[in-house]
């Protein structure tokens, strides 16, 4: 089996690095992508060292754009714009996946307007396919390579062939995940982390999660 | 135990029904609301003779509002605000647990704008404690009493008592509810609705529902 290969952009972060160690693991060619080209070497070195293995490497975000077969970004929500402006060309024909949420951890409220990813769609144009999920993925959680992940993937995004990619991608990094409409749905999904915030605060945890009932795929 | 009494506006639809007949059957004093005092005192003949009961009422609205320790909306969307006109003071000093998802069937789409739940507190001011909840609960599967349900209740409200009651309340009709922050995150239970819809069709199901994972009450 040849396994793609998934760039990370903003790969250095809890989130991104996590998703890339699952993925790693699970036989993609990952690379993890930064401003910082030092930082992306150190965080693939990481994941080298972890999995015993030597296909993890760290570029910088555009480099990482370009090697690409799918490119997935996990900054923090106020660098999403500034991240993806000059990626236009280095991602077309490709699929992006956006786990961007705009809900400040200490004061959460759902976002309004439109989707993140809608934005993202906005500024790169109709040549990259854009899929909005892992928003609110536990971050803590991914590194635990044993662990079962206690919340499932909604999947939001208008191309269905892209969707399922996705869905895939998720399932390799041993999660659950499904298609859940065209990308304005991701709002909800974004929105969905500001009650995740609160129902944690409420009943003192640091695990609350969302799963898909009823459902067989 | 003395049971207090809920008043279900717009209680002869399937939601509305579904909700009450589980309530009738942990003891709730029931009163069906709906612009048409006949079709309220048939709904409530019909919970009565289902459970063999003879404590559930029907009444127009207004009177329905008054009446109740609780009122429970359940309208269409396109009714809520015609429904809560001219309510402030029946409501007044109540608690008003809003189910309304501004979500087409047909054409499921994320709400944009304030919460449905947001737009009633602005109509009936202060004295109403309002609180967002059951906004995608399966109807079809509330009658069905035996069932457990699938799918979880997250409770939006901006005061605590309120909300802690509302999650009793779903604890008594027999389904897994939280406390999920402030009124205005109601809207994302709303988009909710969208993308069970979206999953529904891809999937070709129509039970599914969120569960809430990873948090102990």
């Amino acid at each position: 089996m040849t396994h793609k290969t998934i760039s990370i952009l903003g790969g250095t972060g809890k989130e991104g690095s996590g998703l890339a160690l699952r993925w790693a693991k699970a036989g993609y060619h990952i690379i993890i992508g930064s401003r910082s080209l030092e930082r992306a070497q150190q965080a693939a070195a990481e994941i080298n060292s972890q999995l015993d293995i030597d296909t993890a490497r760290g570029m910088d975000n555009e480099s990482a754009a370009r090697a690409g077969d799918f490119a997935v970004l996990t900054v923090p929500a106020e660098a999403q714009m500034a991240t993806l402006e000059g990626l236009k060309s280095a991602l077309a024909g490709k699929i992006l996946v956006d786990a961007t949420a705009r809900v400040d951890a200490k004061d959460p409220k759902p976002p309004t307007g439109k989707a993140s990813a809608r934005m993202a769609q906005d500024l790169l144009g109709p040549e990259v396919r854009i899929v909005a999920a892992f928003q609110n993925v536990p971050a803590h959680a991914l590194k635990k390579l044993d662990h079962e992940l206690a919340s499932d993937v909604m999947v939001c995004g208008d191309d269905p062939e892209a969707r399922a990619e996705v869905v895939k991608l998720a399932e390799a990094a041993g999660m659950q995940a499904y298609e859940a409409g065209g990308l304005d749905n991701g709002i909800v999904i974004e929105g969905l982390t500001a009650l995740i915030i609160a129902m944690n605060k409420r009943y003192k945890s640091k695990t609350g999660g969302i799963r898909v009932s009823g459902i067989v795929k």
